[in-house]
């Protein structure tokens, strides 16, 4: 799929069919958000793949409004580094992911924030690092409109050479 | 191009052919920039097309480490608004375009970071308002070795089930 039929169709996706994403799918998604740039080339990040139904169910009741998670067949859990680029760094490996995994047909939606410490918990990592997300993956349960987004008019957004002017 | 190639390939780009961005790709760019998703539908973001050689060359002259944009047929200020999501959501809508950008053989490069209130004035930004970014965009004046990109190794950065785990 094109780059910009991607952006403008995928959508935020929450209920997944009961198949796996095959190995290939989860290749090219852990190697978009690595190979993703970041401010300085500091790649302040960790990628874990989780695809173990026992934590997925674990990581789905740690999610206040993303509890879906449990029923994915599989999530990355999005780590990064405390410095001043990361989230921004981090963010922009998401968005990476999640078109990658559009255009193969794979949905997934950004679930969680810093501020997860239960999570470090369950997986090991060091207390000296934060959760960004959990971003599970799977293919969608039912076709949804594709493109239909609720998003404020371009006149409200897109400005020309400064500020206010259309 | 397939997104994960774009993601693959895209390399930052910082000295342009002096010939402009067709209107239908600076059309998709921001189109790109405006249909992002953002956390909870906030759109926390204005998105600035510059284009006048004299409004790019003073951009240029601001940018502590990007001159370049002083050369650039076009580029984009980011704006964001000063609410918790902001640099994670305007990163995201970023890495749309960049990536869009280069599917189209336009390349682009991240340039400067919140904290440039000249940019504010040059612009008649608001004072509440932030500039996240500028991303200049134009054809890159030499082919570059597609995808060379220098990465932390996998076994660094992916891990499977929890923290370090290979």
């Amino acid at each position: 799929m094109e780059v910009f039929e991607a952006v403008r169709t995928v959508l935020a996706v929450r209920a997944f069919q009961d198949k796996p994403v095959p190995p290939e799918s989860v290749q090219r998604i852990i190697e978009a958000a690595r190979l993703t740039a970041s401010s300085q080339n500091g790649q302040p990040w960790h990628f874990i793949v989780v695809e173990k139904r026992d934590t997925l169910g674990k990581l789905g009741k740690l999610m206040t409004h993303g509890g879906y998670v449990a029923q994915a067949p599989m999530a990355i859990v999005v780590v990064i580094d405390r410095t001043p680029f990361a989230v921004s760094d981090g963010s922009r490996a998401v968005q990476s992911m999640i078109l990658t995994a559009w255009s193969e047909g794979i949905g997934s939606n950004w679930v969680g924030w810093l501020g997860i410490p239960e999570i470090n918990k369950l997986l090991s990592i060091p207390d000296d690092r934060d959760v960004l997300a959990v971003v599970p993956f799977g293919y969608p349960a039912k076709t949804s409109a594709k493109g239909k987004k609720n998003r404020k008019p371009v006149s409200e957004v897109i400005f020309h050479e400064k500020f206010g002017q259309a």
